[in-house]
Parts: structure tokens; C-alpha cells; sequence
């Protein structure tokens, strides 16, 4: 039942939606165990990875994947390209597609990039979004989906906390939708200033497509309460430039009352994964000893980031309507 | 007949040869029509990019032709590489070439520099000029005229309108080659401190190569005179960076005289093509309902730009001394 | 009886383990004589180019012979990438190996980088030194090594001169491991504040491994005296920028005193080869008509670079313990 040009965010994604494309996604991490396997589902298409702020994870996720597919991958950092000529947005997307490319995936600073880009394509070219501002980063909140469901089962009922700088996070955002569709409560954790007023209400007045359940978002500024009988906890990278906004206190004290330490971890349930979407500030949002610890799967979600990107590459270009 | 080692300009083309070359685009054009087919006529050959000024398509057009090609091929962005450690240009292609680079594809910002490179290269490695400073971008020109005679059938007795900073302009230079080469008669506007004093008398002391005829050549500042019948205009980019050069009034001043809006178009013939080398500074030299109306063939050109440059590498490197 | 996992430095190579890995870099030379062949030793590889400093040769140079090998490979430019975030290098290292990296070729202005790397790879992942800090750059130690046997037979009793910045040069102190186990007397030239101090000493404690040899080694401040009698010239590049710590005299100066030139050269045996890293500052280390002139090796080594890590690639994770 999935049929879907774009992947912009996951707000009407319905739980089937997700199911059946995380286990497709089982289907190719299986895959990359035989690293000298290749499939050809994207053979003939065009991948240009159209990234205006810098990734090393995300960017070579994304390559990696669609050069198992078959596909051919080229990247434009937008910084050394003519967009510094002041060409527009869409007349250097214009161009990527008579190119050739058919799929872009798109990391850009501003908020609604990839949605005003998907509005500009011909039916058979695509547009993935790798992080827009501070709206939505979807593949990074499906392999965290599937991470956890590889750690817990199911996310169903399950007490999700998100920790950090909520307010700017791409990353909370698409989580909140997608792990709340799939039943799980999610608690977010932060200092007041960095939790967006009326998220939860936000969130709660959308619906899960498919089922109609109402999504089930707290917010909780005290760590303490946050962490007490938690399954996992997602960690956010601080954002060190916000600093100067004034909506943080200083680093140390940031450190000081939202680390997440080995001590914290102990209020959380015996053995709750903890994530990271990556790069990581140690000793600033997570304790070394946790980021290296046995309950981190940060490094599993980057090799399931890639069997993810392979799974939605072929839903949205590989002529695969169907995930059956 | 055409055996070239190299592409430096278009003023040495003979109107036969162009054609032949155009007439192999066609057969590269059907070829993208099937992105998963590939060819092997560069198997074995390592075509380098080596880009001392940013580009995105034009960089992104070579790698893709190449790759189309079955040739290896990498990026050499010079301002991140050892040119930046003061290694002589000819020290950067002596080593590409000892890599095993065969095909170089240069950008330079110095008039001269692919020619020069050309006086330093064995017998089978190839250079092609991808744009030098003001002198020549004739791959380009080729795949502007490919675009033009799509449109107009042919290009001889038509008049070609050239409009913007003649002066700077390398697009317009070899553009001028081809057209008067294939019998276009080719007007040259813009403000008249834009246009280079003489232009028309030095082309036509140039006469075409194979027929001897005289080309046809003529600067006209006045803009409503220039476009009066004109069977297609081609608008180039204007260097925002000029200004400061005292050539060039106010960007203003600049787009209110000589910007080509819908009402100037009008003086055209009825449906003349609107071409641009991209990028483009919409509402500046071109007014954005042109650029996306019905009469542009802008992303035609750069279509067309990957199939001219797969003509042009196998035609250069790919063993066909004859392009039957 | 080679089974290595990483490749840090040359100090610990015997002679025999030399030879062997020289011997298959020259079946690598032969192949690179047929560009359209390819191997599939590395297929179902991830070879990443992690550099941390810029370069053309060195990288392109491992792009090609991952590829040529079957390997997939890409690059990661540090400035670029997340490292500027202030992730940690151990972070980017662990990403890339989940993302499916098991080759990992390093470049870094900090000695001890890759040493540092391979302390926490898994038994199936391999760094490679391209060069650390002031430490160590064997892959261009054993294709200087393999360009002067093709030069001079043997390197046994020999007598090599490296001319130049010997403080500042992993390239100097790679070479010095890699000549002396193979017999060569190196005499190491340059001016006194450029000279390690106690260098001859230094290398001459730590016997060659295998045969127990003392390694040969003397410092020799006066360049005439150095290259009376010289097999060989190893000019380094000098590091412009070290002007300003005080070691250097005006570069001019440098240049009068120690630049190989054509006179100099007379001093040394009749055709002894001319060896030069890359990239040079033609008349200030070396003068332009000795640098192209016919004692010149200096593209050979480019070319033989590529076999050499060829060899490399192949021995660390070819699957190949016994190269035979």
C-alpha cells in the first residue's frame, strides 16, 4: 500500500507504512553481510546527493546505499558549486534533473527545502530529505525506529526518551512522529528553554494515519523523572553554536544537569539502549563511558542507517510500488 | 576526417566536422534516453576533472558522459588539492598523467591554460578546455548549437543574438565560431562598454576553415535593434563581480536596459528559442518568466551537454579518428 | 611469512618482507600497462581515503588502486565532514567502520594519528599511514624504494643522499627505515637547523629486523660533501610555511645553499636517479632542469606509486598472508 514520491517527513506515515518498509530494510541489512553483493533495482538511475551543510555519515550512508542498488551517485557540496553564484535553488535542481539525476537527496539549513523541491518534480524523479533546518530528518528517525525494534521487539507501550535540545532538533521531530505511530510514549527532556512550548499538545492534536490513535508526547524538564523506568534514551547532539542564543546556560552547566551519565542511566531500565544520531559531544550530552558502554547501539544504528536508505530508495525509485 | 587530440576553441572547426560531431551527439542523445545502457568505448581510459574555478554542471556533465562511457573518473577541485601548496600547473598534469590520467578536462580562470597544458601532453592524452578565463568554453558553444539547430533545424542565415557582458564572456566567444562557422549571422549586445571594440572586424578576418566563407559578425548596443527578427537569443550570465570594475552601471540600471523580458522577446521572431549557459541570476539579465517560459531551451542545453561530451571523448580518446 | 593487519611505519619490516611486497608491486606495474584490466582482490571492500590534510597524489593515487583491485572507494575530506562538528577522531573512525569501511587510508598533520586508529580496529579492518605529522609516510618510502631498484639493480651499499627540511619529514624519516634495511648508506643533507639532531644515532640503535644489521645513517650539513660519490638524490619538499619558525633563512637563501642544481648534481655518480616527492617548488628545493631534466624519476615514482599500494591493498586485505 506503499506508494510514495518523496520522503519529506513522517507525520502521515501510518504504522503498516513504517512496519513494511523496516522490514524490508531486515531484508537488506541481511544483505550487507555479503559486502560483495550487489542488486541492480536502481540500475540506470541517478542519485546526486545535494547537500548544503557538510555530513560525512549521512552523505556516505546515502552513497553507499544506492551504489549497492546499482545506482550511480554523484555529490554536489553545495558550498564549492554554483550555488555560490547565486543561482537559485531550483534552477540548480532544474539542472541536476536534466542531468539525468532522478533522486536528490537534499540536506539544507532551511526549514521546507525538500518540501518546496518535491512541489517542482516530474512523477518520476524523487526527492529524500537528509535533514531540512530545524523541521525533519525521516531516514535518521527510521533507522532509529528500527534500532530499537531490533533491541526491544516492538516500540508498542514502550517509554522512548528523547534528551537534549529539543527545540532545535530535526532528529526529536521525526522521531516523535514516527515512534508514537508506532505506540511507543515519548518523553521529552531538556532544559525548559530548549523544550518547545506546546509540543506535546502539537503532536497529540495529529492522529496516527491509518489508526486514528491519538500520539502520546510528555514533556519533562527534570532528568531524573525523564529517565525513571525508561526502555531507551535517544540522545541529541548540543549544538554548541546555539550557545549564543541565550537559550542555553553554559556548556559545563548544561553538562552538569542533562549528561547523560553512567549514574543517570541507572534510573532507565535495566539494559534501555541508548542512541545518538551522531557526531557526538562526549563529555557535553552523553558520559564516554555510556557513548562506549554495552547498552549504546550508536554504532548499529549507522550500519542500519545504510540497509534503512537502501530500503527507502527502493520503495520511493525502485519501481517496487509494493513492499510486499 | 576529423583527428583531434584535443579541444581547446572552435575557431579551427570546419563547418563539416562540426556537423559530424553534432550528428554523433544525436546517437549519444537516444543513448540517455536509456539510462541503464553503457558503451565501453572509454574502458580503460581515466578522464580527470580538474576544476581550478567551482562548476557544477559543467563538472557533473563530463563525469557523467565519462561514466556513460565506461571510463574511470575523478575530481581534482584544485583549490583543494597541491595546487594550493604552489605546485606549477604543469607539475599537477605531469603527475595526473603519471596516475594514468589520459583525458583531462580543465577549468581555468586564465585565458590559455588548456592550450598551454595541450604543448605538454604524449601523443594519446587529451585535453579539453572546459572553460578558460575570457578565451573559449567551446564544449559549450557545441552543445548550444546542437540545441539551436533542434529548434531551428539550422542555424545558416539565421540570426543569433547574443546579449549581455560580451566582453568577459568565454561562452560567447566560441559561440561565435560555431554559429558563423555553420552560416548564422551573429548580432553581439549589450552596453557598449560590455562589447569588445574591433570584435566583428577580428572574426571576420577569420574566415571558416573548409569554405572560406566570411563570417558574419556584428555589435549592436541597442538592444530593440538587436533583437528585431531575431531567430534566437542567447542570454549569458552577467558576473555580478564586474560591477566593481566601472564597466558595468548599477545591476539596476544593468536589468532596466538590457534584462530580456517578455516584451522585448516580443521583437523576436514569434517562438524564437531562449537559451542560457546557466547559472542564472534571474531578474537580472534574464527576467524569470522567460527563463521558464515556453520559448526557453535552457535545461534542453544542458541534456544536450552530457551527449555533446559524450561525442567529444569518443571522438578525442575513444579511437575514432572518423565519426562516420 | 607477511601477515599484517595495518601498515604505521617501515621500522619493523625486514628485508625479506620488503622484497616480497616489492616484487608483487612490480606484477601490479605490469598490469597497469593494460588499463581496461581489473582485479577482484578487493571486491566487497570499502576503501575510505580519511584525509585530514589536502592532497592530490596520495589520495588519487589509493583511489585508483582500491578500484583497480575491485574496491569500492571514497573519499572523506576532514575539513568537509563532521570532524569540523568536533566529533572525535575515534567516532569518525567507529562510523566509518559501521557504515562498512575496512580499509582506511589516513592522512593527518598529528603524528601517531593512525597508530592511534589501529588500536581500536577489529581484527578485519586496516589503516593505512598516508602520511602522519613529521612520523611517517612509508607507502611513499616503498615507492621511492621501488623506483631506485628499477634505477640501480640493489640499494645494498649504496649510497643514498636525502636533500633537504630532514626535521620536518615523515617522508625523510620513512625512508630512512626502509633504505637502511635494504643496505644503503643514507646520507642525510641539509642545513644544520634542519637536521635532527642525533638522528645517525637514533636509527642506528634499532638494528634492521630479520638479518640484526646496523642501519647506516649520517648527517651531513655540507651539500658537497654529501653528494660526492651519491647513487642517488632524494629531494624533499621544503615546507614553506616553516619559514616563519625561526629554523629557515630567507627562502632564498635556503635556495642558494642547497637547491640541486644542474652544477651540484655533477658531484654525484654519473645518471644517479633524482627522486622528489611531489609537489615541488621548482627553484627553491630543486631547479627546474634537473627536476625535467634526464636523471629525473620523478613521474616513475608517481606511476610506481600506484603499484605499490596496489601491493599494499592487496597484502593487508586481500586475503593474501603469503604474497608468493
Amino acid at each position: 500500500m506503499i506508494n510514495r514520491q518523496h520522503l519529506l517527513d513522517l507525520d502521515d506515515w501510518s504504522p503498516e507504512e513504517i512496519l513494511r518498509l523496516l522490514d524490508r530494510a531486515g531484508h537488506m541489512r541481511a544483505l550487507l553481510a555479503e559486502p560483495s553483493k550487489k542488486l541492480d533495482t536502481l540500475r540506470g538511475h541517478l542519485l546526486v546527493n545535494l547537500f548544503y551543510e557538510n555530513s560525512t555519515r549521512t552523505r556516505v550512508s546515502f552513497e553507499l546505499a544506492g551504489k549497492k542498488l546499482g545506482a550511480e551517485v554523484t555529490n554536489v557540496a553545495a558550498s564549492a558549486s554554483s550555488v555560490t553564484k547565486g543561482e537559485s535553488l531550483l534552477d540548480t535542481v532544474r539542472t541536476l534533473l536534466a542531468l539525468g539525476a532522478d533522486i536528490l537527496v537534499v540536506r539544507h539549513s532551511s526549514s521546507g527545502v525538500p518540501d518546496f523541491i518535491s512541489r517542482h518534480l516530474p512523477a518520476n524523479a524523487h526527492v529524500i530529505n537528509a535533514g531540512d533546518g530545524w523541521h525533519a530528518h525521516p531516514s535518521q528517525a527510521l533507522l532509529d525506529l528500527y534500532t530499537l525494534r531490533s533491541q526491544l521487539g516492538s516500540v508498542s507501550g514502550r517509554r522512548i526518551v528523547i534528551l537534549g535540545d529539543i527545540l532545535h532538533s530535526r532528529v526529536a521531530r521525526s522521531n516523535v512522529w514516527s515512534l508514537t505511530a508506532m505506540g511507543a510514549e515519548v518523553i521529552l527532556c531538556g532544559p525548559p528553554t530548549l523544550l518547545p512550548e506546546g509540543a506535546p499538545t502539537l503532536y497529540c492534536q495529529h492522529p496516527v494515519p491509518g489508526t486514528g490513535a491519538v500520539r502520546r508526547v510528555v514533556a519533562e524538564p527534570r532528568i531524573h523523572e525523564a529517565l525513571r523506568g525508561a526502555d531507551a534514551i535517544m540522545v541529541l547532539r548540543l549544538q554548541k553554536e546555539r550557545q549564543q542564543t541565550g537559550l542555553l546556560p553554559s556548556l559545563r552547566e548544561y553538562s552538569a544537569r542533562y549528561c547523560l551519565t553512567r549514574a543517570r542511566l541507572q534510573e532507565a531500565h535495566v539494559g534501555a539502549p541508548v542512541l545518538h544520531p551522531g557526531p557526538m559531544n562526549e563529555g557535553v550530552e552523553i558520559d564516554p563511558q555510556v557513548a562506549q558502554g554495552e547498552q549504546s547501539v550508536i554504532e548499529e544504528q549507522v550500519t542500519n542507517g545504510v540497509a534503512i536508505r537502501m530500503a527507502l530508495l527502493e520503495l520511493l525509485a525502485g519501481g517496487r510500488g509494493e513492499v510486499a
